[in-house]
């Protein structure tokens, strides 16, 4: 005896997602039949505007409604300068922050010959044809985890844009403010070390 | 700077799900926007589909299509006995066994007084009823699961059936068949030598 045909496909769907097994996604099946109509209505609904609604921006890459994205599209930016990130949510991140008022370049993945990502496969070329055709930018933040992929990606990227005359940094690593030294790694403490500043 | 609507939707959508804290909601949700078209449709449909479309077996409480469900309405089934489980999963993992022809009653849930889960919350009234207008029943047969509130709900439940001169029986408790008695815990084991049998 099979699962009732309507629930035998809402578990394939939830199977689909990442890190969700047969057990989970049935879990989730079962709940969801008992959850408010109006809850999965709107789930269901949400499911289609986001695959509908949202785009990539085909300026800086970044996940929006509106294409040019409104950082991209918001001139009172500062123009001058970009952070490099890997990600939509790392765009978010630093937003979160307030402090950074200029542009952003999402490459939605790192270099990774692992698992054959080369330089086609991510942002890079309109990251280029960005600095190219927009002389106002005068810095490039390169803002990629710090994972040996995200390193790489980042010296990659700052050996392609240096010709250009254009500084290319990279975000300091060391100790997580508010971290005990007792608890840091080698590498971040080494970084640490290495980075020091005079007070 | 908040996500664009869309995504912040599908993020809390996720969010009600069980055991989906805000940073996997996160990460599902952009995993969909990666999702080929095609199954996003689908996992919509299949949402609104599986709400819209099961119900519960109005005799034995099982999810279903159509009322009653296929088990319940199979006269071919063994009329005589009724095997009680806590949830519609239970009844698929003994149909898989594809060795019991009778009939099921799915509680949806034990006797939890920690829960507040007393009697009337679960499917107890309706076995009860089932029972008294269905004489061919000879047999119980008590599966819910081997815990504190499993057996309790197993007593309650046996006790409410003995008087009407129904046999009410229990899932034996042993070692799992491929199981090591190291690795056995000690009430298994002593459940093992009290249910032990002459060979």
């Amino acid at each position: 005896m099979q699962y009732p045909e309507p629930i035998a496909k809402l578990i394939d769907s939830y199977m689909k997602l990442p890190g969700i097994g047969e057990k989970s996604a049935t879990r989730l099946a079962f709940f969801t039949i008992d959850m408010e109509e109006e809850d999965v209505k709107n789930f269901s609904q949400s499911l289609l505007a986001a695959k509908r609604d949202l785009r990539y921006c085909s300026v800086c890459g970044n996940i929006t409604e509106n294409d040019p994205c409104i950082i991209c599209a918001d001139k009172g930016r500062d123009q001058s300068k970009i952070i490099v990130v890997e990600q939509p949510k790392d765009v978010m991140s630093l937003e979160r922050m307030r402090e950074y008022h200029g542009l952003y370049h999402v490459l939605h993945g790192v270099l990774s010959p692992m698992e054959g990502k080369g330089p086609e496969d991510i942002n890079i070329a309109s990251l280029l044809r960005r600095l190219q055709h927009n002389s106002a930018v005068s810095e490039v933040i390169i803002a990629t985890n710090a994972t040996p992929e995200g390193e790489a990606t980042a010296m990659y990227i700052s050996r392609l844009i240096r010709p250009a005359d254009i500084k290319v940094t990279r975000l300091a690593h060391g100790l997580a403010v508010g971290s005990d030294i007792e608890y840091a790694d080698e590498m971040t403490l080494f970084k640490a070390i290495e980075g020091r500043q005079e007070i």
